[in-house]
């Protein structure tokens, strides 16, 4: 069976395509080169798709930036660093890309169709999320609904279309402890918002922060060099 | 009040984008370049744009060719010629483009969300519609309501997100006639799937022929010139 797995290279996205893998699925890896400022990231999805092994990795360009609107694709939004937990709680971020979710979902559905997959696979978190709209399961729930009617699938009713969001109610370090199990290879992961030119992760941002934390609590050692 | 306008540059966007300005809403038309073959729509959307009057336009590149899958963004399946109503209606059509009218909307609300507006419109029509599964009521209420869990919006619950679709009821010839009294300009427009060197339309696609069948039940003349 294909399934189209949604892969930024991060930690999270990552330990979603072995799991996927390990679910026995064929997998399709998409990515995407939306003009975020940490392009080190396609570097990562690249090298974890290699190292789990996929059908197909596609990368495909969308320019985010035309809209503006967010730290990760704007360069006159600076990105929060060093933000206490309760700071990070308290609002949605100016790390938020609009839509970004619903976007990518999109662009995950239309190679589903053609793939005549009946399974997509992304990695958001409910728990240590950032506090992004775009992350929460009532989302998920309600986009899963919105594509069994977008599609001819929906319409000539012969397959039904889910969304695997296996690290929904995980948390970070629970999420470690899950790639662990996995045996993902999580040194060539990325997840640093604001990483130095040599594609070093910064350790401040909200981000890293949140890898760092999820480390301690799993009692693991994150394998990544940080600045 | 600002409203994303989607805007292809065919008739029934074009007939949107004045109905929104005759609405009152500060109109941002957005367009895509989507590999499609018939790219004179590009052309077409630039000129309605200017002609309506927006606040800005913008296309987005964006290359569905990566998926494959239809008769409009691929040179290996031919846009079929000449087809009987009954066989138009019988199936979905291969010029059907995977999860279009999805990726256009979540690209609309990424532009929305930073404009903050609260209202997007697009040309979908329920009854003359080429039997597109994403065109279809059901599918924009559905999306509506995803839209509004996916946002900032939704989640501060100061704007609910409305998706207008003031072409859904109306046939082909309704929507020329809406035309009419909106001022439109037809002769800027395009509907072609498969048009000459020159951007002239064959006349013979579904969606010409929808169009011409249209005009003739207006008892309009088409300003546009066919091969």
């Amino acid at each position: 069976m294909n399934a189209v797995c949604l892969l930024s290279g991060g930690l999270d996205s990552s330990t979603c395509l072995a799991w996927a893998k390990h679910q026995g699925f064929t997998c399709y890896a998409l990515s995407f080169d939306y003009g975020q400022r940490h392009r080190t990231e396609l570097a990562a999805a690249a090298r974890v798709a290699d190292s789990i092994g996929v059908a197909r990795h596609i990368t495909i360009p969308i320019d985010l930036r035309a809209f503006g609107g967010s730290a990760l694709t704007s360069d006159s939004i600076e990105v929060p660093k060093s933000r206490t937990e309760e700071s990070m709680s308290e609002s949605i971020p100016v790390t938020y890309v609009p839509a970004r979710n619903t976007i990518f979902l999109s662009l995950a559905l239309a190679w589903a169709e053609v793939l005549e997959a009946a399974d997509i696979v992304i990695g958001v978190n409910a728990i240590d999320y950032s506090g992004y709209p775009d992350c929460r399961p009532e989302f998920i729930s309600a986009y899963e609904t919105m594509a069994n009617l977008a599609t001819r699938a929906g319409v000539e009713g012969h397959t039904r279309l889910k969304i695997h969001t296996p690290l929904s109610a995980l948390t970070k370090s629970g999420i470690i402890k899950l790639a662990a199990e996995l045996k993902v290879d999580l040194a060539l992961t990325h997840s640093c918002y604001d990483p130095d030119a040599e594609g070093r992760p910064c350790g401040l941002c909200d981000s890293c922060q949140l890898r760092l934390k999820g480390f301690r609590e799993a009692g693991v050692q994150d394998p990544v060099r940080y600045i």
